[in-house]
């Protein structure tokens, strides 16, 4: 269902994307990426719901409220979060810096920041090499993107899915850059999402929830919540079709399908990708009387340090996931209703124990780089998954070690 | 305030313990305690709120709400939970060949498991050296008992507090074990505090909640929720004094306070002793509307894996904390009230970074083994406080290795 792992991403008629290297917190990479949507294409941005948003954030959100975005600045290396007010004249700066080589207003210049909490930015540097940005501009820049918007990545993430359509070829290519602080919620990390379609503002907000819904929305490395995570949709409209204006709109569900296979793919790179992952960790529940309870138990599941050091070290220790379910707080839950199946191989059935359980054959299980957990629990029909890896020395490497 | 880390534990008059070697799980160690509560004592037990209660924990409520216990039987390396149907009938054998050897009903015996999680209890084993643990109670039995109930712990926990009043003197002394799956709610891992003072059931069953609030239902090492946790508050009565009835008896304020100094100290023993930890961490969270608003606040903070790994590496990464605080769900937070102070330096004032903010004081700081981390959130008056420890490579290792 997912999106192929793109090398090569199909470029999107509307859409250009520009690096430069600014050389504030990185040294000898590009740190600093500029998209351009063509006017009269339609942006949607979902936000952190994080209370201390970083000051782009805050000022990515008040510039949407005014204009139709025509450019998009990532840094990365620096959040500009828990700058105070410094931040959000230093967020303000580089917008004008953007729209004056550019020539737009500078509330047409959305700005998103990855990286360092709590460091003042070095605006001079960026603004210095924003001039080479507006002239590099390409149709071909998503590779290049993807590798400049990282921090603790170690592989870039890029997506594609074209949509066979008789008259008019619509494509879908995003980006994202994600290890670790990952527990979106209502956004993401930082993604870009585009599509040479045409969609109306009201359909294309309705398409990024339904997207990040099932997609970023449903993934944790370490259940924490950047302070800059953001999920940016766009529709160029180059494809100079019929507008989308609503689900009503015959192509409505097919471009969405598109977007989700994106988003989903992205999302699930993030997690491959997340900080110490060595394995890809799937928790199905279902049988919640509401979707949200589903997915609490999922979350308890998939955040536990005792279920992810037990995957990491694959023992079938299922003693785990059972108790991460029974503090999930869904009070109606009761343990002779819970089935927990590892792969294909049934543990526990309506509470009990399987009788001649084989630990050998869920320890080979657990040995795989690919880990599926179901949960049933007994309550309705609601379902949903949760993607996540396990807890490794490399986490807890990569975060001792992230700003030595 | 807290009790002495005590090598040389008070008895309590009206109370015996003895301990036996099993060989069920552990070779060469004891592995099974048995406590006595003298005739005319009471007992009250909080157990874990986590919705899948292992057998004993079930079985023990079912006791104490039938008679008043007078032993207390404990194994070590077998959780007996996610057992089923057939964990219920093995814990009930157990209590029954206490009564059988003791000379009481077997309601008058409360059973407490701590171990693996899913494996078949082994009951013969357990049954065999009964009579030996019973012939050989003992007033002086805590040091033992405290090195029995041990699972991954590496030290043993034991604290006593005398109360010095002219007539009766008054001692308390408590044992726990705990070490990983800390996240008590509303008792703990497994716990153990007796007191020679009287002290009428419903009296104790305050005392026992309210100590539980300032002890262990503050602390935290990895968020997990056991689904054995239990904290058994025990008064034998032995002091022969004018039995505490309510809040109102004269001495009510001052055993609690005793109780309150050994269980705070047990409760600070586990954290010292959390899995892989190497720094004991304060979280002290003030200015909340409730006292509830702010333990959700310390408890983001002390769960955060980033926060946690940064603790471990010594990393000055205040940012962490800030988007910790930040997605604690307090909706009304804003960050120009927000403070944030490490040990004696202030960090972050009203949502502003400190001016000449020198990095090398607040390193030197991160490097102690007790660190402090106070955050105001200017909403009210309440305040809490909460300990946990960091997140290291022994974490990870211990947890990998558990059960092989």
């Amino acid at each position: 269902m997912n999106g192929q792992a793109g090398t090569h991403p199909t470029p999107i008629a509307g859409v250009r994307l520009a690096v430069a290297q600014s050389n504030t917190r990185y040294k000898n990479r590009n740190d600093l990426t500029l998209i351009e949507i063509a006017a009269g294409g339609t942006v949607h941005c979902l936000f952190t719901r994080n209370k201390f948003c970083a000051a782009p954030v805050l000022l990515a959100k008040e510039h949407a409220s005014k204009a139709t975005a025509r450019y998009l600045i990532i840094n990365a290396g620096n959040a500009n979060a828990g700058t105070g007010s410094a931040g959000i004249l230093a967020a303000r700066e580089v917008c004008a810096a953007v729209a004056t080589s550019a020539g737009c207003r500078t509330e047409e210049v959305l700005p998103f920041s990855t990286g360092i909490i709590g460091q003042p930015m070095n605006t001079a540097g960026l603004n210095a090499v924003i001039p080479e940005l507006v002239s590099g501009l390409t149709i071909d820049g998503w590779d290049a993107a993807a590798a400049a918007i990282m921090t603790t990545d170690t592989r870039v993430k890029i997506r594609s899915v074209t949509v066979s359509n008789p008259d008019i070829p619509i494509s879908v290519t995003g980006i994202a850059k994600g290890s670790g602080m990952i527990k979106p919620d209502m956004a993401t990390l930082l993604a870009y999402v585009a599509t040479n379609a045409t969609i109306a503002p009201t359909a294309l907000r309705r398409m990024a929830e339904l997207a990040t819904a099932r997609s970023f929305n449903r993934i944790t490395v370490d259940g924490d919540t950047s302070t800059n995570d953001a999920f940016a949709l766009i529709a160029s409209g180059a494809a100079r079709m019929p507008t989308i204006e609503s689900e009503d709109h015959p192509l409505f569900a097919k471009v969405l399908d598109a977007i989700v296979r994106v988003s989903q793919g992205l999302a699930q790179d993030v997690i491959r990708d997340g900080e110490g992952a060595t394995k890809f960790v799937t928790v199905k529940v279902s049988g919640g009387a509401t979707e949200s309870d589903c997915a609490k138990v999922a979350y308890a599941v998939a955040e536990s340090p005792l279920v992810k050091t037990a995957l990491f070290a694959s023992d079938a220790n299922w003693g785990r996931i059972l108790a991460a379910v029974g503090r999930a707080g869904i009070d109606t839950m009761s343990i002779g209703d819970i089935s927990i199946t590892i792969g294909d191989y049934p543990i526990v059935i309506a509470g009990e124990p399987v009788a001649n359980y084989e630990e050998s054959r869920v320890a080979e299980l657990m040995r795989q780089t690919d880990i599926d957990i179901a949960i049933v629990i007994g309550l309705g029909l609601a379902t949903t998954e949760v993607w996540t890896c396990d807890l490794s020395y490399d986490y807890v490497r990569i975060n001792g070690e992230y700003r030595s």
